[in-house]
């Protein structure tokens, strides 16, 4: 592919060409030798987009909530891109029938755009190219972006906190939940949700999250709102989706948006260094350099960090 | 610390001194300047320890296993060192007390040396920590290497896959564990020991083992062997330890402990490396200069793909 197609690619998500957006964000996934000149083209026009995450356990409603969201969403015209994220999912980009079985409604809608990534082709890590995916959205104009993750693991709290808003879903009667919650994804919450709020125990898991939110370390002015829905009923959606507008208007005004967003940033530079430098690697040493290496190590003749240390000097810069 | 104390901490820890073992751990935890010559003093006389790897869920009783096996292995004068991984635990060195209570009746035999390692002090990672450990232990003269993880995560299985043979341990009533065995710990195992044999629903959970054993892919030659043990009572433990020792002797012969080892040796070297660049790049860069080149990113003058690429550019050697 030529400069001509890299273009041609970037202009025709510009204008929000759907089929050009899918284009894009394939080649981004299978680190196409373009991609870096894909992103280029579009980054200038990023920026605008709000990113909002949202997490929670296996059967917590997550999609059906990301769908009763976009409805609300669209009521007022916001344009949705939505980004299902499976890490242990095979499929990717090809998952058509997945997205439309999810999202049945929003599937023939021109102002939503919705992409199932899982692990295939995402050699730079899943979080990064979901970075890269927000970027073609952000540029297609997409206002809002929804990154919808399945589980609670690293891999899941890695890739939500790429958004600027996340939301956490739980639902009543998961026990262990609240117990992973105090483990690791308390803290990345700017918003709980309380899905499936018209089943029993749905007040008792609010006011668990509460106490918890209480005892936890958010400064008094950062405490999230606990949020009951009904994805299913479309209840609270409109409270919840109007909390998460709220929210990022005054982290704009704040000032929290943009400190954030440079966290986020630093973090995404750090990830891109290491993928280029692997790449680098790969490509600076044979396997046959590398299998001698290995044999020296296993016979005990030289340690790894001096291998290491030999390997780096080759590649690198200055008198180490 | 000038080099003859590194020297005199060499010798100590060849000899078996506990102190200078401990002591040379903890340097080794703390990144201390020292660390890459101590282990250069030590790895040529590393080589000879049998590492064990021990994992499992919580509730499964690995320490109360841990312990008899040890007693087992003690009564052929196996001399065994043991390392206690809990990720989650922000307690390392330190944490005796916690060694004694888990370990009482090992922590005045000269011939057991038990280690807490938690996350603290671990910045290379607890994988890249514990394998130095292991090779403080193997020069020391330690005939096997114990190395016990608390969870099932992928951190734990990163650094179970460090040992030589590694022993998933399973228990009756954990419902979901067989899942999460399905999910990806499966493979990791040479041997599955289901403890708490002498309760209700062992057999059950030996032949849902071995069903699913027969389903894998394990080559028929290596399907792991299914022992049922009772740690408290002490029974089939010796079974246990014995197809530990003689799993490893299989090894050693066909060639499948050499091929092993250097897998994990690639691994390590990997992970060293990635490790030591990070440091260069974080003494070459400095903080405003970094400060500099994220608000570029936050204002879209540049991309992420692009300061990677320059920062590696004056970090490499070569034309990119």
């Amino acid at each position: 592919m030529n400069a001509a197609k890299v273009d041609k690619i970037v202009s025709e998500v510009l204008v929000g060409n759907k089929r050009y957006i899918a284009r894009a964000i394939s080649m981004l996934e299978n680190e196409s030798s373009q991609a870096a000149e894909i992103i280029k083209g579009l980054y200038p026009h990023c920026g605008r987009a709000h990113v909002i995450g949202i997490t929670g356990p296996p059967g917590a409603g997550k999609s059906t909530m990301v769908g009763a969201l976009v409805n609300q969403f669209r009521q007022s015209d916001k344009k949705c891109g939505i980004i299902l994220i499976d890490p242990s999912s095979p499929f990717t980009g090809g998952a058509i029938l997945g997205d439309r079985i999810r999202m049945p409604e929003h599937t023939t809608d021109k102002g939503v755009f919705i992409r199932s990534m899982g692990t295939r082709g995402s050699l730079g890590g899943l979080a990064l190219a979901t970075r890269d995916t927000v970027k073609v959205l952000d540029a297609a104009g997409y206002d809002l972006i929804i990154i919808e993750t399945v589980g609670i693991g690293q891999a899941e709290t890695d890739i939500v906190q790429t958004a600027d808003t996340v939301v956490v879903v739980s639902v009543p009667g998961l026990g262990d939940h609240i117990q992973t919650l105090k483990a690791g994804v308390m803290e990345i919450a700017d918003i709980f949700a309380v899905n499936k709020a018209d089943t029993d125990g749905a007040s008792k898991t609010v006011r668990e999250l509460k106490l918890m939110i209480e005892l936890s370390n958010y400064p008094a002015a950062e405490r999230p709102p606990v949020i009951p829905v009904s994805s299913l009923k479309n209840e609270g959606i409109d409270k919840l989706a109007g909390s998460i507008l709220e929210l990022h208007s005054q982290a704009l005004e704040s000032g929290r948006f943009e400190k954030r967003r440079k966290e986020q940033l630093a973090i995404e530079l750090n990830e891109i260094i290491r993928w280029q430098l692997i790449k680098r690697i790969n490509s600076k040493i044979s396997q046959h350099e590398l299998d001698v290496s290995i044999n020296e190590l296993y016979l005990h003749q030289i340690t790894p960090h001096e291998t290491a240390h030999n390997i780096l000097k080759s590649l690198l810069k200055g008198d180490e």
